[in-house]
């Protein structure tokens, strides 16, 4: 189980290996959201999303010896190149299990990173049985995306961070918006704004249709999605809650929020323009939550984590011919 | 004159106003620049530009009774948001002469930020004429974009942050490549190097066509460009260094650099792809000199400062078109 000790121990590995992002703000969107809205840019993180924490978390927390034998994951993007740079910092192999139809830059850049990546077909292979051949062959350590004690704390480091830089900007009130998917990032923060700043509270946010999370706060049990693809926000797809973040998200946050896919291409779009950062659409639907349905939020100020940047440069030209004025 | 008390005073002034913005990386840009890039990322800064920072330091060290009266400033684009927020958190009020075919976001976001601008045609108005018979009439204090002290120290306090940031990343010897127009920012970097991590050296980079400075630089004397457009590194064409700026970067720098549009292009494409920031092209010519003259850079390592984001969303698709891949 993850708790605020082992966020802490996670933040002191990371230290001087995670990034401290900045917390960004505009007057534009304020004005938009009537409200202030200080942006965690996670985005900035190294692999550009916040899945490097919880990966160099994973990783680090291994003995030198099952480290030495290496790590294997399964992903579609952001995870993947979390753990194949953690892996190739602490000189261990990665194997990456990939969908064949993953976005192609996705693919290059955890190549790129020293991960081995093993691509399969979604419609005709087994994910797991190739994972589970490849693993137990070579002695392998699976490093899961979010229901995984270590990634959960790492990922909270994050919140250690907005717990301080939210008290340098005199916030000690306000939702802490975050984009969901499996819950990894969203307990992690909980946890460590639990321990560190009682007054800031976590709420996630999907986008419609894949919302699990939403639903599963609300009914107070396991609710899943009908499908995985037919969102632009494909780095939050997930079938529903983990089994280890659930009972975390349950007791510590808020009630979730659920934005359109086109509300996030907007926000894709104003992080553009209002805050010169790269935002990809499932990174965004918490600015989006913020921006458009202030209306469920509380308070004076907002904090909202933006995840990553991971865009496909053709989707980005696209949010800006469609809202980028 | 500038000094080194001068830009530590101007820190003081702007400390918990200007943003300390984070020093970015990634393995994709050391590899094609063949060793270690960190880039400062100054498109973070408040109005998406260094130019707040000298506006904040030349407005907050005027007197109270001076700066009631208000201030007013020439600049088609980032020294007028610069000055026009700066103001406005000053609660003293800011006329801006703008040309009337500067971009329309810029002078719309201007107005926004509380200025009141004031538009002339560029080709039958006399711009000077007109700021003077404002300035005069209202008693306002005129902000010079480069040739100011004050404005000079607060551009430097961008120096103060790389000399630490760079200490904690271990590097101690290496160029510091300033994308230049009149020349604030060098020299002001280049001050706060000299008195706080000498082995650091400020070098100017340029685009084609409006290479003042580095030629002057080279020549020792003042050198003017021949025109004022043709460029799309709009933010940085000034037509010859500055009287003040000059003799600081001729003590200081190294051998300025000289980058081509499409140079300046393409660091725009590289960094949304492997730093996720948004850059306007004049802000990326360093960037671009890091990757793509990497022959007339020493060492294991160099910093980049990206001075600004103020880029047109339809000016930035064309980069991801051209070379977003």
């Amino acid at each position: 189980m993850s708790n605020l000790e082992m966020i802490e121990a996670a933040a002191e590995r990371l230290q001087g290996h995670a990034r401290w992002t900045p917390l960004l703000s505009s007057p534009f969107l304020d004005e938009i959201a009537g409200r202030r809205v200080l942006v965690k840019a996670e985005c900035l993180q190294h692999t550009g999303s916040f899945k490097f924490r919880g990966g160099w978390s994973a990783v680090s927390a291994l003995s030198a010896e099952t480290r030495a034998r290496g790590v294997i994951a399964f992903s579609s993007g952001n995870h993947a190149q979390g753990v194949a740079l953690a892996a190739r910092q602490h000189h261990a192999p990665a194997v990456i299990i990939m969908p064949s139809d993953a976005p192609r830059m996705k693919i290059d850049n955890t190549r790129a990173l020293g991960a081995e990546v093993v691509l399969y077909d979604r419609a005709t292979e087994d994910r797991d049985a190739i994972g589970d051949r490849i693993g137990i062959e070579r002695g392998l350590t699976l490093i899961k995306p979010f229901d995984e004690p270590q990634v959960i704390a790492g990922q909270g480091t994050t919140g250690l961070e907005i717990a301080r830089q939210a008290a340098e900007e005199g916030v000690t009130h306000s939702d802490v918006l975050v984009c969901c998917g499996g819950g990894g990032l969203t307990s992690g923060i909980a946890l460590a704004l639990e321990g560190r700043a009682p007054g800031l509270r976590a709420r996630p946010v999907e986008p419609q249709g894949f919302d699990d999370v939403v639903r599963s706060l609300a009914s107070g049990g396991i609710e899943r999605n009908n499908g995985m693809s037919g969102s632009v926000c494909d780095a939050i797809l997930t079938p529903e809650p983990g089994r280890i973040t659930f009972p975390i998200l349950k007791r510590l946050c808020g009630p979730g929020l659920v934005v359109s896919d086109d509300e996030a291409v907007r926000a894709v779009a104003l992080a553009f323009a209002r805050l010169k950062i790269v935002v990809e659409p499932g990174g965004a639907v918490a600015l989006a939550a913020a921006l458009f349905h202030a209306d469920q939020i509380e308070g004076d100020a907002v904090i909202v984590v933006v995840t990553g940047g991971n865009v496909d440069a053709g989707v980005f030209r696209d949010a800006l011919a469609r809202f980028g004025g």
